[in-house]
């Protein structure tokens, strides 16, 4: 390259960067909406608190797409409708659930039915069996051995003392290292053992919960995730209609399930009453259902800008930070846009995805119909892998919308502040967050990583190279009490933090939708 | 004072510090023993597992009386026996109790009765209605309005993020912290005001059980004292025949009541079902009962070196850390000194407390009745207070035996290692102290402060100007997570710790049994 051209090359680089326009005015009036007339928390609450929890495919779920297409519609917007997506499994849901120790002392225990396991149909009883479960073949160890047992399917777990808090902010320096780029990891060698061990592991589950129906195991309980009493706790039997849902299968809280095996390790007796009105509530593999809604716009509609929170949760608590944080930020920058009086260019439409929590179900489905998909695969062994653990089954297939898509903005990482957000190896779009992200500096949001990060809904955005991004939130107590637990509550969450959330999105889907151009694209890696 | 008389009276001073002498092989033994052969950890899973919660004259705790008796006799111990302390009131247990939100959504909230209300009789429906009660004077608004209601007492409790550590040693600025003295602060004023205050919080108390009856309310909620699900709670309604004992009265985990309040600030109906199977086991005042064991000794027999933690528990827990450690140490501490042979010249007397959750109640007796008391108020208002808070009634009336003794070590400040002990302003067993912990230093026991501590079972002693002292232990998470909790189980306890601690607590009594003088006392200030 001449020395001329690397000139001109550079000024075109730092131009492109010191022009990416900003509406401040705009701007303003968006903060301003969000800080000072917020509604982001009557938003979680009504999601918490009234509904309760959200299980894909729920009674609950349903209520919470029919209450936010209310609100969608009387904050004004466009379209606004379901989206389903086919043969996600069934409804389920509880209301009570009680474990009761009986021998050798009285006690009640603290736990919670396993989604998509099925109900006791009223009180049970039968002594504690422990089970060494490493593979399929352990099994046959128990034949004839569980008939009229509780079966008890975690080992013990030594309590670790509390030494960091549970709640964090970043600090400078933690931001800072966010800055820096891992080398990736991994390859093939690595990609082949996730896929043996997730072989593994769903071919012992699906094994163990038809052993234990056969051999007559009345329930079956697991420790809890995390110590502290904490409920921690996703899905065990299946949501899907022929599939064996094995037993009742409850959660313990660590330091009410250690103790039944310390008593089993003594020699003792250990009986248990277990009730649980855990109950499918529907009999097909019926359609999940995304909630999708439009702000109208004054230029190119056919070109679209998403923002995206999974509405789906667990069940133990009310699905406050996970996610229905994300939906009331998301619903809220809508409402902030309509409120302000935007008018983009291009179509802003917000999805409430369902399916998150079993493996990004709504959103994947809805990229491969709407944007972009690779082949299914034809081998059965391929087929029945997540995504992300498939071998390339070929050439993206585009729809006609995926040149139209400018970036999809999604908010599921807690309850926290956001201080910046994650580029995905994307470099071009880097300094143009980085303009959109000054006028909230002073919120705390400042930093554009380029690092990759995954587990939400972004990804089936970013798997198909369309520009997808999840932001840097604080973490608060996501990672250490609430995410998919009984304390995932609306007290957990922070509404100011919420607030900001609503406000730095609300401007950044503005922002890409004013645009001139779409949001630049990366090269899509396929493995 | 002359030169030569001061230099003489330092000379004594420094030489009764050099001089005291501490019995290295003995220390080493009993190090060893407990360190390497230690029983500590067995001791408190029986007493936390196999018996469970020991609220005083529970069923459990009669158990635990009946079981270390026999443990203290199997070891070889004198004199075991319990000793009762009259008029203590009924005994009190539950094994189950459910809270179901009905309305506006169905869920199972998490909560526990609170010892000595009544049970439920089965399931009990009702609507929630918040109760604001400030005095006593409030409970006429509320009149004809609480049939068949379930009454919410507690005010919502903003959630506050952990953004310390649950579990917290001591460092060594923390230790030298220790070391200073705080200047006395209160004096007449602020124990006036402590009065005023008992007396109205007891009073309301009282008035409250006897409104809630008489009005035909089924049921109380009051919120948890600590937030993330935690479970704290202690007594309510009353252990004596004839008192009211209001209606059954659960706690509920902070994140379940404060959406019941919420929900009724949006005007909405909240129905809830109560189940609480708790009951009175007894239908008298009973006596209580302290466990007592000797080691028997080679001189002094009449004298006596006591050790003591208290063995009662609150309910929602089983009691490891309060105080079933001190318990295992303080069992263990005399199991050491039998298996190392010690022949102690003073009598070494171990007492395992009850009632200290109720005010110190068994160990107040003991040592009234045994070693010294103040004359019984003859005021009735001063009789209802609590020793502590009453005005100086005359005399300290001693028997013979207070003049025998020589020193009580307690231990009830959780599961911690000991790294020191509190000498209670005892300026004179500060050297002797230090000469004793000196083998110790390198399990982590440095430091003698003169601070005092109180809440515990040393009080009664040291309040009769008898050499009483507990230790300085590390907090683990005794003060944010499993005092009075649910967390309170073995899981949280720290084995190692409470081996290190009956290693000093049995050198401890083995050096003040055989000291030529009993330990030196401090005058009594008596309010």
């Amino acid at each position: 390259m001449k020395w001329a051209a690397l000139v001109a090359g550079l000024g075109l680089a730092l131009s492109a960067q010191a022009e990416e326009a900003v509406d401040l005015v705009m701007v303003g009036k968006i903060r301003q909406e969000a800080l000072h007339r917020s509604q982001v928390a009557d938003t979680l609450q009504h999601l918490t608190e009234q509904i309760g929890p959200r299980l894909t495919n729920s009674p609950n779920m349903a209520k919470a797409n029919a209450w936010t297409k209310a609100r969608f519609t009387e904050w004004g917007l466009a379209n606004v409708h379901d989206e389903a997506f086919a043969d996600f499994g069934r409804g389920w849901e509880f209301s009570s659930a009680s474990l009761e120790l009986l021998t050798p002392r009285t006690a009640p225990l603290h736990a919670v039915p396993k989604a998509w396991t099925p109900g006791t149909g009223g009180p049970v009883e039968g002594e504690a069996i422990a089970l060494t479960l490493k593979t399929k073949a352990d099994l046959d160890k128990y034949k004839g051995k569980l008939r009229g047992k509780i079966v008890l399917l975690s080992e013990t777990r030594e309590y670790k003392p509390g030494t960091e808090p549970s709640s964090r902010r970043y600090d400078q320096a933690g931001l800072g290292e966010l800055l820096n780029f891992p080398m990736p990891a991994g390859g093939a060698e690595a990609k082949a053992k996730r896929v043996k061990e997730y072989r593994e592991r769903t071919e012992l589950a699906k094994a163990t919960n038809q052993f234990l129906i056969d051999e007559g195991a009345v329930a079956a309980l697991s420790i809890s995730g995390w110590d502290d009493g904490i409920l921690r706790v996703g899905g065990g039997g299946s949501r899907k209609v022929g599939e064996a849902v094995g037993v009742p299968e409850l959660v313990v809280a660590a330091e009410h399930y250690n103790p039944l095996l310390r008593a089993l390790d003594r020699k003792q007796i250990v009986r248990l009453r277990v009730n649980s009105d855990a109950r499918f509530t529907s009999q097909a593999n019926d359609p999940g259902y995304n909630t999708v809604a439009e702000l109208k716009v004054s230029g190119k509609a056919d070109e679209v800008v998403m923002l995206g929170a999974h509405m789906d949760s667990w069940h133990a608590g009310t699905g406050a930070s996970d996610n229905g944080a994300g939906v009331a930020v998301m619903m809220e920058a809508m409402r902030i846009l309509k409120a302000v009086g935007a008018k983009p260019r291009r179509t802003i439409r917000v999805a409430l995805w369902s399916g998150e929590e079993q493996g990004l179900v709504g959103s994947t489905d809805y990229v491969s119909r709407h944007f972009a998909t690779y082949p299914e695969p034809t081998d059965p062994a391929q087929k029945a892998l997540p995504p992300y653990l498939r071998d390339a089954t070929g050439a993206l297939q585009k729809t006609r919308d995926y040149g139209r898509f400018s970036a999809y903005f999604n908010l599921d990482n807690g309850s926290g502040r956001i201080r910046g957000i994650y580029a995905q190896e994307n470099q071009a779009v880097m300094p143009i967050f980085k303009a959109w992200l000054a006028p909230f500096n002073d919120l705390g949001a400042s930093i554009v990583t380029s690092r990759n990060t995954g587990s939400t809904d972004h990804i089936p955005f970013d798997r198909v190279g369309l520009p997808g991004f999840q932001f840097v939130q604080d973490r608060l107590d996501y990672g250490t009490q609430v995410h998919h637990s009984d304390l995932d509550t609306y007290d957990h969450a922070s509404p100011d933090d919420l607030k900001q959330a609503a406000a730095i999105i609300a401007a950044f889907a503005y922002q890409a939708a004013m645009r001139d151009q779409a949001l630049p694209r990366k090269d899509v890696l396929q493995d």
